[in-house]
């Protein structure tokens, strides 16, 4: 397995286990947007790079205005961050959880972080029938039952939704049992807008909601850690009370700022090819003889045909340049289940014509 | 004041509230190596750039080898961080101390970081006639009152090191109370290898000692963030299982690589820098009037003539675009306290020339 750090993306060990230089593999193991970064940004830092030798701005004073422009809310609903991971840390430590309630199979950091923040992990379990949704009932039952709950919205590493109804159910359940509802919305943005299902615009009526925003994957800047949090002002007061100062780096700020303003048009076309190219990667996986969800994000939970294991097929492709992320460890999935993120249509032509000849079967 | 994050630096409200643009100003309020980076750093980081489309490795392993190899610790040792500030607050998530203590005047996160993680602070302080160091005996109480101690070595603001005995009077009081001793040496590469006071070479004796360094300041790369701890094994494993993962950005990683490379030449060269040059600023203050300590590091800690406020200085070399640290708010001095990071010859003397207007006396 590549997931010695419990992810995918991760070059390096895969550099390691396969003898290819770390930018030399097509990676569908990380979920980041196949356009690549918004036109002009590589530019923009390339330019802002000697301002390092200061340090960055401890109130991230620009690009929270411009976050709470974007999301309309206040600019202290907005909590910025190091990453949507450093978002989630900092609701743990400003609401100390005892038990944390998790939906598997899940992004494996929900638990991961509430263990090292000291809370126990109670979880419920989608069902295959429902795409792996957990039925609302049982969320329910978790949200009674614990402190603060993460769901994933589109949940990963399935890219489903739960519908508005349903969403709403959760929050009511949240405020009724004092339980923090933590939605996880790292890969709502590269749903159209029109079927997003999001909280957002009737945040104000929710004191334990919080949302979670990742900037790194739409906008294709992992390497430099950038992420965002929407709460209420009291509630963002005590997650910002709980960062650690300059914790988001200079360029990750000015990205964020860049980012922003990149306008609608890279991002409807990364929506267009994102929506186009997941038909296409299903199609010809469902050829193959692989089992596909209907996600709705930017990746596919891909279930291989018997006989097969993730683990297998991470290996086999890997000797071929190809990474895609094992969800064998995933509670809730078994060892023929991989993921595999969305790319553009060169790239994920070269996977399934790869499969195709690791599985020995027709291609295309 | 400008420090209304609790430190210096803050370009942005400088910038606000003097009119002058945030790259605008000669930075005194900064501690950052006035050589800016080491020589091919902006290019080695151009050329990353695109790279910020993959994840950092979320093991910082080529990192933390170097590391490893230049401490001459093993790399079970080394903890890296998003920061020192990150190293700072990883150890007081490892050791969940109920009591901090810290010797005022120090650097304010010691006790912010405290008190975000819940701890209660005890604090002992520092007299003026040992340039503001606290005498052997009143840190040892600290060290049996509480569970984890902060020392900086040398100390920010006043720029003094304790002597090697009293470190490891401290460290062995440290084991004797089981009570952890965080040596925070941010600032001690600006100090000539023969004059540094560091139990870094006999750490292995100590189980409860955590020694923190920063790479922002002697490299100036304040805006990427960059520090890391060394801690017996089992104790770095504590630091590590609490960081989120990929705290530590990916250009950050290629600089810390790149620094820890870039040779002698470019560290001898700031060592002498800096020496010649505090020396130059301490004799100027000391003929406009000002009060200096013997401080080692690449700042002054400065007490103005009679009749001077911190602030009133700030604000008037604020407008001259000058930025100065007012040291008003440090428990243990006083409002006619300010720290002035020591720069480049053509900074020093501007920063003189403006002082010395400021004041109405002569200069140079």
């Amino acid at each position: 397995m590549l997931e010695v750090y419990g992810h995918g993306g991760d070059v390096e060990t895969a550099s390691l286990r396969y003898g290819i230089a770390p930018n030399g593999f097509t990676d569908f193991s990380a979920n980041i947007n196949p356009l690549g970064p918004p036109p002009g940004l590589l530019d923009r830092l390339k330019e802002a790079l000697p301002g390092i030798i200061r340090y960055p701005d401890p109130g991230h004073r620009m690009l929270t205005t411009l976050l709470a422009q974007r999301n309309e809310v206040q600019e202290a609903s907005i909590v910025t961050g190091n990453g949507a991971a450093e978002n989630m840390a900092l609701a743990l430590l400003a609401i100390s959880p005892k038990i944390v309630g998790i939906v598997e199979p899940c992004f494996s950091e929900y638990a991961t972080l509430s263990r090292q923040m000291g809370a126990k992990v109670r979880s419920v379990f989608g069902t295959e029938e429902r795409a792996f949704k957990a039925e609302p009932k049982d969320i329910e039952r978790l949200i009674a039952d614990s402190d603060l709950v993460f769901i994933g919205q589109p949940n990963n590493p399935n890219g489903v939704q739960y519908g508005l109804d349903e969403l709403r159910f959760f929050a009511d359940a949240g405020e009724r049992y004092k339980t923090y509802v933590v939605l996880d919305e790292a890969f709502i943005d590269f749903i159209p807008a029109s079927e997003r299902q999001s909280l957002l615009p009737e945040l104000e009526r929710y004191k334990y909601v919080i949302l979670i925003r990742s900037m790194t994957k739409f906008y294709a800047i992992p390497g430099l850690r950038l992420g965002y949090a929407i709460a209420s002002p009291p509630l963002a007061a005590e997650m910002i009370d709980k960062q650690v100062s300059w914790s988001v780096n200079l360029l990750a700020l000015i990205a964020g700022e860049h980012c922003l303003a990149a306008g609608e048009e890279y991002e409807a076309k990364t929506i267009a090819l994102v929506t186009q190219q997941r038909g296409f990667l299903q199609e010809g996986l469902n050829r193959l003889g692989c089992m596909t969800w209907p996600g709705e994000a930017n990746f596919l939970l891909v279930r291989l045909p018997l006989g097969w294991t993730a683990a297998g097929m991470q290996k086999a492709l890997g000797l071929r340049g190809i990474l895609v992320r094992s969800c064998a460890m995933y509670p809730g999935l078994g060892d023929r289940d991989i993921r595999i993120a969305v790319k553009n249509s060169e790239d994920n032509r070269k996977l399934l014509l790869e499969m195709g000849h690791v599985l020995g079967g027709t291609v295309l």
